[in-house]
């Protein structure tokens, strides 16, 4: 398993944390999200041979926000 | 048919607007609803016969927002 930060621009309330980390778990080889707000972040836990940092990125993307 | 428009407090991006939207068309009698994220408000075409203004005040309460 592999550890990565997403820096995502735009989440503001509660429903965009959900939207973020709801998305993301549905990718199969992610195996844990933990989205902080304050900081517009993401902290995944997934499984390099199943998915990518670039499958990861459209799929916040595609919820509309911003990544770097 | 009345007209109302109610100040919502804490609507930060789009899925607040279709939270609020959604829960306040889910009202009997309520025929038609327009989240304002600018204003804060939420302009509500409603049947008094059929739903209070309170029970539309709850309602979006219940989705965590505070209505004055």
């Amino acid at each position: 398993m592999e550890k990565l930060t997403l820096d995502i621009k735009g989440m503001t309330c509660d429903h965009c944390k959900a939207a973020v980390t709801g998305a993301l778990e549905e990718l199969n080889g992610v195996a844990s999200v933990e989205v902080k707000l304050d900081k517009g972040t993401a902290d995944v836990t997934y499984d390099e041979a199943k998915v990518s940092v670039d499958q990861m990125k459209e799929t916040v993307e595609d919820q509309g926000y911003d990544v770097n």
